[in-house]
């Protein structure tokens, strides 16, 4: 099969590479690759810098889209789902946005929509839950879901950092965006525990209607309180399904030293879902990273090619998100005092009036 | 499609239940069970007695075969794959000793043969394996693969109960076997890691060459010693390549407390395997139980309804098991007045001559 890539940037190189290392016996080859004009050096003939020079070549039958952004994104993806062609996304943004719409493009199409890079990173965990929904109810989903936060509050509590500190090392090491506010305020959390959300709730929820608070204003002070209260804060996203409505929430979380997720450390990430039957399951791996995010979209690829990517995986229904349900949790809340408090049935207007606050996990 | 049930004990009773449960859309429904005819009266008219009544019924498309034991489920295995019925088993003695063999047998008569819940219980680490292996090289496994060693262990450290009184714990509760030999000296253990490493090593393993040592000489005082130096006890088993060779060893294992194992309790068993691009990815989850197990089976039968069973996968290799390479791990090493040393290179010779020791994984 002869792919087109859409992107060559660091995760396009990856996948680029990662294609070429697969078996023979699956005879594809990235024919055309969507980029600036500046990438001809590199890319030589197959460098295009139209879009429809691959959405019209009726030889490509899947493309890859590691653009970013949402714009191009989404007309490369509607553009090549409409032609039949299936497509393979890591863009978290266009996926929360409009799954529903690309999944009815894919069936009416004959072809494949696949994200499993878009939440997660590098682990498994769409398959995984798309499988579980066929057999059982899927109504409670916790995650650790950004690696960049992730390893934030590890390096303050292993260190001794100062939030400004630990913040400029993830930068060093590549973990950190230049403007790393989307990952600090929860944003790209509420696009990832969205996109899971959906899946496992069987319903199309809004990004704007998931609360999320920021890790900004945590210190080195409130760290240690913490760690003495024998907790170790993490920054998590929940999602419980009640009824036909969903309670969605991105804060940053205390949990018991015991939880599965105190041991999740730097750019690690972690999914735990709940089943009817099955109970829980925990999926741990690296969230980021262009390998780990390069080696999800091949094996999207390879189920593609094998043909048995995501069949009859669908969401028809919308769910009310309920924002106002926070106090439902135990908070721990600090002042500007300095102090801190364990308060139950709490408003998300006096979280937000706090210093700082955190959930607790028990 | 229909299908044919080897087995009415308990696992049997949950896959009827799970697959009555399955959406209508998939239209499938057992038709016939195999069990004693002790089961007449909760079967009726499906219950069959004799093998062949399945075999031979050429309007069962899949079987499911959780009878336990292996001579009967070989012979109804490899007879219903030569049908060109695909077959569905739980059997970790079965397919620990002819995985390639029905692999191959599937292949040639155009069927497949799904064995999720052969290793990991409810947990998917079988597709996620074979998944893995198309798009990276995996060298490293280490699991929790038994749940009732685990919840002993659990039980032991938690409640200060003796060996013999966490043993009868399990045994009341459902998780230990009223003969609990193969779970406490580690051959359970033996069957499942033989399993995750003849699908990520691409080869074929004894479980004969397989190393293993038991959990039953651990008592309350070395407990406690190796919580003192802070450790956890677990029973792990671990498996590594290294050229051409496997080094495979089941032992009970101190893991530091912040180590993603520590957190793993009772009956939930846990994989963590390392990929060459994605790293490490583990997988949590009950890894014993009707339920669980049956939703894997479920699982394994919604891949066939949806055509989308594991293909392309076969091992093809004999692999070296090296049995004598204990000594690249280090070892907390009991001696008979209860005291405890560090030790490295150690032979397999001192080891077993221990009261006790455990492997130290930092």
């Amino acid at each position: 099969m002869k792919i087109g890539l859409f992107g060559y940037g660091t995760i396009g190189r990856g996948v680029y590479t990662l294609i070429g290392q697969l078996d023979k016996s699956y005879n594809c080859e990235i024919t055309k690759v969507f980029d600036l004009p500046i990438k001809k050096d590199l890319l030589g003939d197959k460098l295009v810098t139209v879009i429809d020079d691959i959405v019209n070549d009726d030889e490509i039958g899947t493309v890859v889209e590691v653009l970013g952004g949402h714009d191009v994104p989404y007309e490369v993806i509607t553009k090549c789902l409409a032609k039949g062609k299936s497509v393979i996304t890591a863009n978290k943004e266009v996926v929360s946005q409009h799954l529903e719409e690309f999944i009815s493009l894919a069936h009416a199409n004959d072809c494949s929509f696949c994200f499993e890079a878009s939440a997660g990173g590098g682990i498994p965990v769409i398959r995984t839950l798309i499988d579980n929904i066929k057999v059982n109810d899927v109504n409670d989903i916790y995650g650790i879901l950004n690696g960049t936060t992730n390893y934030i509050l590890t390096r303050m509590d292993e260190d001794g950092l100062s939030f400004d500190e630990a913040l400029k090392l993830a930068q060093k090491n590549g973990f950190a965006e230049a403007n790393p506010t989307a990952d600090l305020e929860g944003l790209d959390i509420v696009r990832k525990i969205n996109i899971l959300s959906s899946i496992a709730f069987k319903g199309n929820i809004s990004n704007e209607d998931i609360y999320h608070y920021g890790i900004t204003g945590v210190n080195k002070q409130i760290l240690e309180s913490i760690k003495e209260l024998g907790y170790a804060l993490k920054f998590v996203a929940s999602s419980k399904k009640v009824g036909n409505s969903a309670i969605i929430r991105v804060e940053p979380t205390m949990v018991r030293l015991n939880h599965p997720f105190a041991s999740i450390k730097n750019e690690f990430n972690a999914v735990l879902f709940t089943g009817s039957t099955n109970g829980d399951l925990m999926f741990y791996g690296k969230g980021a990273g262009s390998i780990p995010t390069a080696t999800a979209i091949v094996s999207d690829l390879v189920s593609i090619l094998e043909g048995r990517s995501y069949i009859g995986y669908k969401n028809e229904n919308a769910l009310e998100v309920n924002k106002n349900a926070g106090n439902t949790y135990t908070y721990y809340i600090v002042g500007n005092d300095g102090k801190g408090k364990f308060r139950e049935r709490v408003s998300d207007e006096e979280l937000l009036a706090a210093k700082f606050y955190a959930r607790v996990l028990d």
